[in-house]
């Protein structure tokens, strides 16, 4: 079989939050004046309670609402696949498999968690939801799901972004979004940079800062939502693990190894961490992946300790391997893995050698995806790409070694409204970009 | 259920050859020249041996080579889905089903022939391919094809498309095709025409007189493909329907009615074929419905009469309703159902009064398309609107008689690659096109 496929009845009815099983679980964010731990009160002002419910909950499953499992219900269950051509055209005895989380309205897991967060923001009476977007990955899953609950939606889109990228932003106008290129003259903070800089480009931080500042001002109606980095983000994505759990028994396989790209730590955690339980809780040895930029290494050459989530230091102290807040990644065109820190559960994992992390090179990235575009015939999104480069190293090792060995990664999305890196490589104008810890917003 | 699958064991093994069931066969293609019916040699010189076969077969049923079966099972079987939440926003008590074509490589149902065209290609030894693509669907399709089986492939893609969609011909590229802007240098015909306009934004046709151009220079290495019309094209395409009566059997379900929209063909007949076979052959009543834009009409407006397949004249002459091979069509979105004829056997079932056809105006298709982006999730391609468009104005019919009525249509493509429309739509720049048959090379 190339594709192992679940019926609608077989969609998982929880998600696996894996705190539970955590010897050491990940330390509380902390409010920035006080430096106590942030109190539900004060997350409640920003997110709906169910989600701060679920950000600081230490049970091991959460039920999944019928309303949730309807709308993921028009994507999933995503299929497992066996990447045969891929194996044959490298010549390995290693057995590739990925979950292909490509198939959704918007092209990426995201809508995972985008789907639950309209949801319990809808169910809470909130009429109004903000976001920021980049590279607009998050944006147009929010939207989806946002116009599914009647949420008015207002995304506040990095304006090089805006520019460069028009079809992510048709796509969010499709479902209803309004898209705003920021900075804005929409919030205080928005007008304060365009005072000092009327060409400013803006910044995924200026972006968070004018939507939280825009939330937190009509705190009854207007909630902000965030996908990825928050551990209710990395809850919502382990129906991807949990699928693929039961998919790869239905192959008759145990993964050797699992891999994720990693930028906030939503899609790694997904397909992850329910592979981890078997670890935590099972005795298994499965070795889990996560796979950063060697231009944004904060896996492995970030420090773990307390820093802001965003660049302008509006959220909570997070505990987390960072390269500082006010680090600027190199312009990579995995847009999506260019964040300085990782979320509190996976630094934790790592800080107890509980899993890997690999940092790789963009043009090892875009050869290994070229190579899966040609041969699988999907075209992967720039940060899909990481994984792929690190399933087709560990399946080269294992044809150096002469032994078989089982990979499973996760094929975060497709790259088709992102072209423009593709025409970059064909063109031979792309090049390895190297970390730079001195390029901040003080010094950079 | 929303969604019903197959597994990559059920993937149907023969194709449905129409013909053998018609009690009135298709009039047979003639040479130009001599108006004797064309001969297998005379197509042998521009299409390969096997492709020729199956283009004047009349048995009922053709094997589909494993080798195509196993490139067929990266994106097949496709899912057939309810849709149920399009259905509730129509308050109908109609049910909706939908094949979703959309999740193959190229985003459409076009490589259910490019994988056959190309392997019968290499088989035989051909070592290039020519074709031409106008908006990209095919060309995407073909590219994915011909790299699966080492054919070098020439796209010759009409400039004005070759300018306005960049991705697709990165796609193409992507997929390793070399992509030409026609008119071109390359050929005496682009060199003819760039003589007399350098400026020329090209046309379908002209793109198809280069590629064949090509071909027949080197008819031993080198072949031409076709993305529709023909009867091989079609042929393959029932590999859709063919899974879609397993599927509708596994939903308990028999349609009343089969959707799909209306270019040259290949897409409808692949969805309606194999339901048509159970009124052929089996006393079913099931109706079938072919939908084309208002301002190419030429299934509800044009005549039964030979004409050239091609603007230039260079094809065989073919027994097809058309609005004459010099018509230029409207400059709608929809770009593959900008076709002046359709193919021998859909034109011969419409004479004979075996199936429907309606045409529908441009905002009426993009009204319902996006609805259905908003409701299913999926952002359909401009083509696949009619057919969305169709279906739900059976829908509202049946809401308004008060009748249940289960309704199957065929979603072949995706919009992301061509989300210009939808801005234009959204912006409300959009217009109904009218028929205007005096629009022609000669006169318009």
């Amino acid at each position: 079989m190339k594709k192992i496929l679940l019926t609608d009845r077989q969609l998982p009815t929880r998600w696996y939050n894996i705190i539970a099983d955590m010897k050491t679980r990940p330390l509380p964010p902390l409010n920035p004046a006080t430096r106590q731990p942030a109190t539900p009160e004060e997350l409640n002002t920003i997110f709906a309670e169910e989600l701060v419910k679920q950000e600081i909950s230490t049970e091991r499953y959460i039920e999944i609402p019928e309303e949730v499992q309807d709308i993921y219900r028009i994507y999933r269950c995503t299929p497992l696949v066996r990447a045969r051509a891929l194996e044959k055209a490298l010549d390995t005895p290693a057995k590739i498999y990925f979950k292909n989380e490509s198939v959704s309205p918007a092209g990426s897991h995201k809508p995972n968690t985008a789907i639950p967060q309209a949801f319990y923001n809808a169910r809470q009476g909130v009429k109004y939801l903000t976001t920021e977007t980049g590279g607009g990955q998050w944006g147009t899953a929010i939207a989806f799901a946002a116009q599914h609950f009647q949420l008015d939606l207002k995304v506040f889109m990095v304006k090089v972004s805006y520019n460069q990228k028009p079809y992510r932003k048709l796509m969010m106008n499709t479902w209803g979004a309004e898209v705003i290129p920021s900075p804005s003259t929409l919030t205080q903070a928005g007008r304060h940079i365009l005072a000092g800089d009327p060409d400013c480009p803006g910044s995924l931080g200026m972006a968070i800062s004018e939507a939280i500042e825009m939330a937190v001002r009509h705190p009854e109606s207007t909630k902000y939502c965030l996908g990825s980095v928050l551990n209710h983000t990395l809850l919502h994505q382990t129906i991807i693990g949990e699928e693929a759990v039961l998919q790869m028994e239905m192959a008759g396989e145990q993964p050797d190894v699992v891999i994720g790209c990693f930028g906030g730590g939503s899609n790694f955690a997904g397909i992850a961490f329910p592979f981890l339980r078997k670890n935590l809780t099972g005795g298994a040895h499965i070795r889990v992946v996560a796979v950063e930029p060697a231009s944004c290494p904060k896996l492995t050459r970030g420090a773990f300790r307390y820093d802001f989530g965003d660049t302008a230091g509006l959220t909570p102290l997070l505990p987390m391997y960072t390269l500082g807040h006010d680090f600027i990644p190199a312009n990579i065109h995995a847009g999506g893995l260019r964040y300085h820190g990782a979320g509190a559960i996976v630094s934790q994992l790592l800080k107890d050698g509980l899993m890997e992390a690999v940092a790789l090179p963009q043009l090892e990235t875009f050869t290994a995806g070229m190579l899966f575009a040609r041969t699988e015939g999907i075209i992967p999104a720039p940060e899909s790409m990481h994984a792929i480069a690190a399933a087709v190293r560990e399946a080269k090792k294992a044809k150096e070694e002469g032994i078989s060995r089982t990979i499973l990664f996760n094929l975060s999305g497709h790259g088709m409204v992102d072209l423009y890196a593709y025409e970059q490589y064909l063109a031979g104008n792309l090049t390895d970009e190297e970390y730079m810890p001195e390029n901040t917003i003080e010094r950079g």
